[in-house]
């Protein structure tokens, strides 16, 4: 059973203006497919002036957040709660993977492909921390399948065969 | 028979201290795979201090430039030989996709995921310009493919099927 | 009793390479003194150009990190363990002052004085980030009382009581 | 006597447009007070776009302009008239100190606590240069006992004594 | 005869939006003159944020775009069609001058004086790529002859003979 | 008689590290010749990372500082003694002239020509303030001139007569 569940939120510590954002939600069935936490935003209102922001993590037992960029800021991830494990490539195609235990931090540099997936068996909680208002995010398989990019571009582009892009394209909600 | 052919040359319009440096050489043998032309990259001696750079891509009749990001500078592509079909995902997860003609010419965000794809049936050239003397490369597929990322860690973060990642992994040398 | 104990330590959760630096320690005895916690500052090592850092916040039960601004960056804190009362003052000289629990942020504009006190009877734990590998530092206390700048000038720019200055002086070991 | 009465005027050379704000008047009395002279800033209308600013700084006889600190620029301070005594403090904590007579310049790096203060019997005159249009003031004394930041705060985070917090409110017109 | 002639065009691949501004147009007889053929600027819709944009230069045979700066970017020039004479004059006043092919580059650092000459007998086309997507451009013959800049100042300031000054002035339109 | 005369001297109020470096000294003889001042830039050791500078104007009774731009910063000019005639052409081509007396202040947005003319029959003193440790700066009549620039390129791309730029180039040593 697939659940892709992936909720962002904006709250804020010292005033009442929290905001709730659904980023994106899919509650898909299916075998052997691994669960998405949701994950919660945290950015402070009129923080844009500042050129920083927040955002609170939380990862169910078996929550991944999917390979994804931040194509405006670099990123520190601070592990609070439980173990992730967490890992960037390169632009030299190094790979870099960690798993961190509570009060360990990790960095991203702007625009790398990165990924946090829950190490243990319980709930962990981690807090990003960006050099940007609007760091921005690029989920990749959202980019890939879930918009009506067409299966012959993603195929072309990716190398991915047809079969592949078809089914995460129905799982994603994708068209084309 | 899958052809996958990267080569990016450094070349100086008014200097000898022209340099090529091969980015990736593969050239693999398989059914139905799509050719990727040589790409070469043009970067003026001493531009570092300038804030912006260019750089040439050839693309062979059926050649790909796949899916990948600049994490450090925003493009403008302007085709001068042949036509190519560009296109991008925007962080609001909108596609933007459009064929080019020789002197027409499309803006890619800096970070966001984009491809080339050669449209026509004869070679193809064109010129990227970068706001930055370093604008970085990371080849989506290389990243997920082509290094010791584990297979593991690639299935959990992309939800692709592990046959799949297999084939690419072997496809482009990756381990793991 | 008056302990003045500020440790700045670096750390790394990647590496080896952890290195602790004492920033300031002085340990002194007086009357209704406020006791001021070890602070660890962790950097990673590379961080330098990605344009970001931490730094972790121990504050025993009374302690207090002074009054102080950070040239070079703007901060979020974000309270881990305990209760932290902060502050900060505007450049409109308007007050913002919040009790925070653990999960709870705070922004601290570049450049502005602000504080963090232990607001429970037990340890406290925050984690500072800031937009930039290098915030600086400047305790408003240190750069008046512990170094030679006269007691004369001190008192002309601050309106500072002379007995006031030279008992600070003598507390914190500045000269003339 | 004391006599706290900074005045900051915006005027222009080229247009009509001069406009005056009073920043902060006090005007106090009290034995062995010094005199804070009036502060004139100038500023371009329309120097917004162009990234830097300029200030007419008068300084009377006995006139001192307090312990300060810009948070969004770096000052670069010409005595056009008189002598003035300047200092900054270092993030390093060192202090650097110099008497200008007419001609001479001073820089104040970004954010550190930097003061100026009449240093002959006669008015002085000087100009301040930023290098944004929107360098931002922050007077030490302001923040500390101009607002309603409460004594035992103030007290916490400077270690001064009561007596003495509580005097500067009363002078400079704080609560708490 | 001299013609002078010079044409802004903003245009567009992808949208229908394109605008075209007339820049400058004298049309003015005269033996021995160069003609200056029209410049067509492109500029994307929505560059704004995005850091860079782009300019196509068409030269007639006799073509020349005059001497001038961009105050706000670096600029490459590629050819793309005929032969173009390109130079600039260094901040150490050192001339840098080349004549480029098709396919050439050549990089103009920002804010220095630079000019662009048809080197063949026949139309020439260039795209200019620049770092900011508001360059600006200040040709200095305009600056000094096509306003109401006075003769005695063009002259104390340029060293220009007084004839050679009222000429000028008399063909691009400048006053007084 | 011609005395272009332009001396740039590096002096610091602070320290004794002074440098006068001869920026460029011409002196010609000839009828009715303007005179060009010394100009003498002061900027501190160790500027270089705080992001602005300073240089000190003397301009003789008939002394003219040449059409130039500073590709690097905006400036203000503080009149601290005569009268100075001072304008910049905008990107507009619009022209803006003032005459400064003392305590005057007047903006010149980067990278824009502009100059500055003694406006009385005595000493005019100035200071000019850049946002920058680097502001460069290029004379115009030098790029033309006083290098070896083509006589042939410099008439082609500024419509000047042969004769005017030969006499020129004899005159600020120019070849070719």
């Amino acid at each position: 059973m697939l659940h892709i569940f992936i909720l962002f939120a904006l709250f804020f510590s010292s005033t009442s203006h929290a905001s709730v954002q659904d980023f994106c939600v899919a509650d898909l069935k299916g075998p052997d497919s691994p669960a998405v936490s949701p994950a919660f935003v945290a950015q402070f209102p009129g923080v844009n002036g500042l050129g920083l922001s927040i955002a609170r993590l939380d990862l169910a037992p078996a929550g991944v957040i999917p390979l994804h960029t931040h194509p405006g800021a670099s990123e520190i991830l601070l592990v609070v709660h439980g173990k992730i494990t967490v890992g960037f490539i390169s632009s030299a195609n190094s790979v870099y993977v960690k798993t961190l235990k509570r009060g360990e931090v990790f960095v991203f540099p702007q625009g790398l492909l990165h990924f946090q997936v829950n190490a243990a068996g319980y709930k962990a909680t981690a807090f990003a921390s960006f050099n940007s208002p609007n760091p921005g995010l690029q989920i990749t398989d959202f980019a890939l399948f879930a918009n009506n990019l067409t299966s012959a571009l993603v195929e072309k582009t990716t190398f991915l065969d047809h079969a592949q892009v078809k089914k995460l394209k129905a799982i994603l909600g994708g068209t084309g």
